[in-house]
């Protein structure tokens, strides 16, 4: 289980390094398998380079080997991937996760060679991101497959692609032969689905961290019904978080309510929750709170 | 709370004239304030003209007036969904339900342009459809205000954009002058959020009606936490069902497995949920019997 | 040379089958080696099925047997697009010209399970149309390569994904044990450099198939420079015509100026040209006329 | 008449400082009125940040005040945006380029306010860049309008979303107590509709620029006609050139066989044009000499 870490702003909107350690602390502790950095949920689109490299230079000292780190280094140009990539692993990050570059007419043929130069620039791990709206470039399992068998660096794909838990299995059913690994994504919705299906794990940015690694947990040890009560209870909150265009607004707000935030504040020009999401929200916590006997602090 | 009605299919893939019976015949049951022919549930698009009106005609002819019967009468011709929409309207539909014509470089004059004459060529409300995979265009909360101002028979708006709740809001906010009517959709996941942020109700086809109605009929009378209580324990349920590319394949197997349909049959292309799948929704289905004492006959 | 036939309306948005019968005449006198029916240039998405049956019914008839005529009988549901095609079969069509069905999440199993049991369903050769915008996907050479190899009805490709002539060569190359045709499509805009990379021909609906079909025919006479230099004083009026959004209100403004169509009148909600657009046009007409020596009638 | 520079890589894919030099003045002996950095034409999303700051420093050093320089300074957050923005202005460009960023889910407001609060940030002109693939976003005329109207500095557009003439009418008729300029784009395949249009020049890295510009010089002193002729003689080419897609690598070998260019190296994963592109061009470029008497140095 892999958290995808948030990027704390100050108010002012700057980078606030002290809050990416209590960040780092918070989900370490929480029991994951390892952490994301510059991700979709570390808003990495709204970051320039210099603090690309606070951010991961920050997580990196932060775990201190605690926990493997994976970075994100996608890029459009092939160049400032291997770029990216080489300085994540000379910083210490066990892989990087990369998406297909975003480009006009992307085809299937362009997406094997993106990952084969970079796979060829690189020695670490690399973790293939398959969240079509990055790239506009929907990747079939055929390719994810072919990907695995021509570069073997890169047989851990992070799913991001409904619907993932069928999308899951036929992947696998592509590689038989060779050890592929697909973590679910998606907050975190479709988790006890992607597992039945062959998922090896998750990696996502959920804000509650220690129910994904719950959920893991049971699930591997073979207590399945335990598993699936354990994610139903979850499910109301994982989905109202994983709200398209507002995800990243309620899970600050939610760790700010945790205590891991000093603030939610997200760059712009990302949208803010509202009003009427505030309260559902409150509505939503309470009952988990009441009803659902899980205490948050 | 209304429902979008499935087709259901022999295994030859023909319609089942008594099948389209026993759905009505369910959902009216279920205590749905109206049901909806036509729709992306119902395979519409898989549908030939015939076939539209022999789905129409049974339906209209079962509900035999006991509640309203919305049809869907979009088309990508003015013209054909006028048509569409005047058939429907002597044929006895409360209400036509049409989404922007699908068209390249579609605009937003267009769009009300159209709404704006097919309202003069019928008598009966429009419900706009607001699911821009349909049409490829996504109508914004002004556009939406606009039409509503313009073309007074559409002033029923049936959300399917995501976030919902959040766009609810936005629309409310730019129509204060004009009374708008929103409905939720995407199988019922955001309908709690839906409803605090001002929607009037839900149009959506979830296998299990009366938990709908269920969760509008506690909001609507004030029990807040109630509708909430038990909304949080169908998610599971609802978030499973509406899964992109497979909703239709899994709510035809629940229907199938309530005895509702004969045949879980969808019409190819569409896609098929897989062993993974089935076994997801059997864990599933025996949690929300044995731990949330929901019984489904 | 295939032409893709307009379909005229009267001015009351009628289908004007005496026109149609005069758009006949005009293309086969024109010296094109068949005519398509009911493609997107003939407005097919805004007629209702009884005006498809005359539209193709007419058309059959008017060609009586003296060149092939090609009928689109794509449609969303493969039930539906095999019924059309077989109408379009006993009705005396030679082909069947179909996209891949649009539905969310599409993928090349599904494309390649439609094509198969099409061709099961009919005996009349299937053209494919590669156009991504009709079903939102975009078939990869390697994708048409298979379905050549597996279904042997279908080797003829459509082409209208830019670069097409790049994407000719790419196709062809997958293609080499198989005897594949590739048409070249966008408006003619790039003929030249399709026959280059090995297109067999062009199906298209430029309103000037006299032009098109004279450089098919130099070139394939070998008299390349000479298919060049026409295709190149023709290419300025192509590439007007062609206009994203606008394509079918000019080109039926050509075929109105040219005497061949009664009305230029398009079906809503199809964009109209403006003021500006009909002065360019002038401007243009005037100087093929004055420049280019072409006499338009 | 501003072009849009091309970034000249070594065949290693270093930026060619001293190429950068050749190209500057290459543009500036062909008579433009100014010319842009970091466009899409200069491949500005294969850069990295320190590269962008060599190629602005350079293009500004060589222009050397002669021409006015535009910089491109989209990015996906509204700070960096900020940034780019204010560096491009204190090294002395006269105006920065900027796309709407893109993000799931933007809505107009959403654009308006990037715009304006970038607006308060700098004190140059801003080009609205309107090229939907960018943003995954189209910016329809009454939002461009709206734009214009409250942020004074954002009244030029450069628009590359087709059909452009019309949307140039659609634009102006929106603005009429405003100045606004709109630029064409597209290549220069569209240029002499815009100018009939109301555009008031164009912006866009075709190869040729002494063609634009002689065609913007004929049009503006009311010599029509003349204009209309050089414009339809160089259609063939810019039509060419302009392949989605492939553009880069065309503009880029044809900037090399001129002599502007060492290398037409441009950088993966852009895709490079093939044998049969090749021989395309070759035929095409012998008419343009032998026909047109073009001599192209």
């Amino acid at each position: 289980m892999f958290s995808v870490l948030p990027t704390p702003f100050t108010n002012a909107g700057d980078i606030d390094v002290d809050g990416l350690c209590r960040v780092v602390d918070f989900f370490v502790k929480a029991g994951v398998n390892g952490v994301t950095a510059l991700g979709v949920t570390g808003e990495v689109a709204r970051l320039n380079e210099r603090e690309r490299g606070i951010v991961l230079d920050t997580v990196l000292g932060r775990v201190n080997g605690r926990i493997p780190v994976v970075a994100g280094t996608t890029a459009d140009g092939l160049r400032t991937c291997i770029e990216y990539s080489r300085h994540a692993q000379s910083a210490g990050a066990s892989a990087v996760m990369v998406s297909p570059p975003r480009m006009p007419k992307l085809n299937t043929d362009a997406v094997l060679a993106h990952f084969s130069a970079l796979s060829s620039a690189v020695e670490v791990e690399i973790v293939i991101q398959d969240y079509p709206p990055i790239s506009g470039f929907s990747m079939e399992p055929l390719l994810l497959a072919r990907i695995a068998r021509e570069v073997p660096r890169a047989r851990t794909i992070k799913l991001e692609d409904p619907p993932t838990p069928f999308k899951t299995s036929r992947i696998l059913a592509q590689c038989d032969e060779i050890e592929v690994s697909v973590l679910g994504g998606l907050g975190g919705v479709f988790l006890l689905e992607e597992l039945l299906a062959g998922a090896s794990g998750v990696m996502t940015g959920f804000a509650y961290p220690e129910m994904l690694v719950d959920v893991v947990r049971l699930f591997k040890s073979g207590q399945i019904d335990e598993a699936a009560d354990a994610f139903y209870r979850y499910v109301p909150l994982m989905r109202f978080e994983f709200q398209e265009g507002l995800g990243m607004s309620i899970r600050k707000e939610v760790l700010h309510r945790r205590g891991v935030l000093a603030e939610a504040t997200i760059r712009p020009p990302g949208a803010m929750m509202g009003g009427s999401d505030r309260a559902a929200l409150d509505l939503l916590l309470r009952w988990m709170r009441d009803k659902q006997r899980v205490s948050w602090t």
